[in-house]
């Protein structure tokens, strides 16, 4: 069954349409966004989320910057650019897609920014298929056999660009006929997993179930799992991977159980600043999200919670990371730089 | 600060009271059962939940029993056992509870044997107790000295009597004024620990911090917990360990972080007719306990989910079991052997 690819962000020029994520799996319905503090907000309320999602909302946004006289000049889309770089701490294809934006606000005349802004963004956002694609192609190889994989959060259609980047490989062998069946862990608190990886795989018409997060280790244990597959929010130069809290323990459990663990991700989410994923900053969401899904109160009131919204994988828990320019196998510091170097 | 134990099982001896865990925290209500269908009924729905206090709760609910004419005779009283036996499949303690049950049923004259079950519940109740006690005190000496402990589901006043089992050792520092810091799971679908463990713990006064099931490893990983301690719904004669989905996951953590994983449970969650857990019945619950958890769709229709009530973790992964006659170090087959023969 071949579905039309979903595309989830739309720019009109005067707008900024985004799939409300936050509504999934029940309406489909999209917001209009007509300036800056929109997205901003939009991106804060995980409306959109995924870090090249995220990286692709943000450049649009910045062309919808506007000065008093309603105009787009420089000064109003470098507010914009500093504004957008607040909205959340840890994807770093955000700070990448910002940076993109800044050199062209900086560069060109202040005749052609608009056009020149909306011209980058674009490229961002097509730049984006065509990697997504190519980690597909990637990471069908790894993946082409398998009976089953588990994802975690949802790195697909949904927080990237049509193929996204962890349910990429998925999706190429689809179009070939020959998916594995996948296993959506529901990650909590947002359920992502639930609401937006089971959604998006059933609707192309590929075998997903859903477990609960703490079901992990038991669908292993049954011998249900060929391989992990995960995406990233933000890579360290030593290949250590921020990505979706829970991560971590899958692959400690991957371990244990001698299955591959892959994380797919295009090269903007590796920062080469970072020398290591300790140095990654882990944003601390509210405590409702934990206490009151859904405004029921699970947690007594008064009892503290913790909500860290990421965790880092150490580089030697993963057996490859997968980018649209190719496979780095155990990845470390020397195996990174290699093939950056290459 | 000292509060007054939970007492969660009450029996009147024309009706069983029981304190409705499906409503906590919100409200603290007991549901009134004046026959065996309505004890076998809230067994089912979790009104009453943990191995040690679903036994008690089927003890008192024999006594129940009554035939046609309204009275308590042997044939109604083995009907009864028989029906309370299909509540649940995987808690070894019902089976124990309804097996001394059974052999009052079959051994006291007819006229004594109202008076005779109500004692025999009555004493399995009391037992409970000091047993419950007995594991505070021997796990106590184990977690004394510790800054923080991590549990999973509910084991304490809620799932047992008074004391509980995994927190039996927290209850018996707290008298004390040392206990440890306790974070406690979540625990999905049914949030055992968010709603039950951290409102009796809080009750108690006792320092309690709910994550999702899915940041045990995240929080181990940042050097905040010195150990793990989970309750068990049946171990079998080699020391493999069924508890609630997620306890398997957690010990593999645990393993994989160099944390002690101490189980806790009363002699009666042994069964030694099971040479090893793959041999534990695995309950399969209700698809809509994940996929609309309070009503709500999280899980989109159409979508498969998986969900097993129980895990078993194997007992390699456990450092000690912690019962009411002494502690089992490093279980297998022969130490369990010859704890029970000692």
């Amino acid at each position: 069954m071949t579905v039309a690819p979903l595309t989830t962000i739309r720019f009109t020029g005067e707008s900024l349409h985004l799939l409300d994520q936050t509504k999934l799996p029940l309406v489909e319905e999209f917001i209009s966004c007509g300036d800056v503090w929109e997205v901003c907000d939009a991106i804060k309320r995980l409306v959109i989320r995924g870090a090249p999602a995220i990286g692709i909302a943000a450049a649009y946004g910045v062309c919808l910057a506007r000065n008093e006289q309603g105009l787009l000049d420089r000064r109003s889309a470098i507010e914009a650019i500093e504004l957008l770089a607040t909205s959340r701490p840890t994807a770093v294809n955000l700070f990448w897609a910002l940076d993109r934006m800044r050199s062209v606000a900086n560069r060109v005349p202040e005749i052609d920014l608009a056009a020149s802004l909306i011209a980058e963004a674009t490229a961002i956002d097509h730049e984006d298929r065509r990697m997504c694609r190519a980690i597909g192609r990637n990471g069908a190889s790894l993946l082409d056999g398998m009976t089953a994989v588990l994802t975690h959060c949802n790195a697909g259609s949904l927080a990237a660009s049509q193929w996204g980047t962890a349910l990429a490989p998925i999706y190429c062998l689809h179009e070939q006929g020959r998916s594995p069946k996948v296993f959506a862990d529901e990650t909590r608190p947002l359920l992502q997993g639930a609401r937006l990886t089971a959604w998006e795989l059933s609707r192309a018409g590929i075998d997903v179930s859903v477990i609960c997060d703490n079901m992990a280790g038991w669908v292993m244990q049954q011998g249900k799992i060929s391989a992990v597959i995960v995406g990233a929010d933000r890579i360290a130069s030593n290949g250590d991977a921020a990505n979706k809290i829970g991560t971590y323990g899958l692959a400690v459990l991957a371990r244990h159980h001698g299955l591959p663990f892959f994380v797919a991700a295009p090269s903007s989410t590796f920062d080469h600043s970072l020398t290591a994923g300790y140095q990654i900053p882990i944003e601390q969401r509210g405590r409702d999200e934990v206490a009151k899904p859904g405004g029921q109160t699970w947690v007594p009131e008064g009892v503290d919670v913790l909500n860290p919204a990421f965790d880092v994988t150490p580089h030697e828990l993963i057996t490859a990371i997968i980018t649209e320019v190719g496979v780095i196998d155990r990845p470390t510091a020397e195996t990174v730089r290699n093939h950056f170097a290459g």
